[in-house]
């Protein structure tokens, strides 16, 4: 089916955006929020601080690195143009992974692909934080 | 039309990740990546630490917050069960937007919904850690 009958068909309201899994919750009061999720967020900063070349090498790797099985989604990403006091726009890149659950999460640290992306990119940076969040029971 | 049956026309495999908007990319090549979003991940500490009580005020603040019209999505989290070196746990909650570009963001940090939030609830913590991302181009 093509994706303008799934728009179609899904309709172009709020209700769009509902995905067909437990990620996102299905009551029309709280469509919008994600739930059941593990939410694996890294940020890097790279040795060369500010080199592009390294950055755009990084997010190959992490174009690469995107092919682990157990990754439920992705994004790569950038600082935003936003720079209020509390906003740490230091890093370089942003790695945002979402898995259905914990042991999913699990696997993927010990991926042959993710222990690949180690080896080839671990060069290019100088400092990595993580913060894994799951639901508020 | 019923849960069952959007799950049935969407499919249980992959494609059932799927979102309706422009969030998620529509090939089926880079169909688990995240795109055209803002993330605005805040990380809050609080000034009572480890005070569970103190923690589900600030949850149930977030909850409200949700109401803010730009937010596309959200999530509410706690620190997973990990522990490796690299990554910090020491939050009480993980606080994360999506929007659909920066200017709903934008707009998000002035929505009345949003102050009267920082009124009712900035008591509660002593740290905030803001990342702001956007897609690589």
């Amino acid at each position: 089916m093509s994706n303008i009958s799934r728009r179609k068909f899904l309709g172009t309201g709020t209700k769009a955006s509902l995905a067909g899994t437990a990620i996102f919750a299905s009551t029309n009061s709280i469509e919008k929020q994600m739930k059941n999720i593990f939410i694996h967020h890294v940020y890097f900063w790279l040795k060369n601080t500010g080199n592009l070349a390294d950055r755009d090498k990084l997010v190959e790797g992490l174009k690469k690195l995107s092919a682990v099985k157990t990754i439920k989604h992705f994004h790569i990403g950038k600082p935003a143009n936003t720079n209020r006091e509390v906003i740490d726009s230091s890093y370089a890149v942003s790695w945002m992974l979402m898995f259905e659950n914990d042991a999913n999460q699990a696997s993927y640290q010990t991926d042959p692909v993710h222990l690949k992306f180690i080896e080839e990119c671990s060069h290019l940076w100088s400092k990595v934080i993580v913060y894994d969040a799951v639901d508020v029971s």
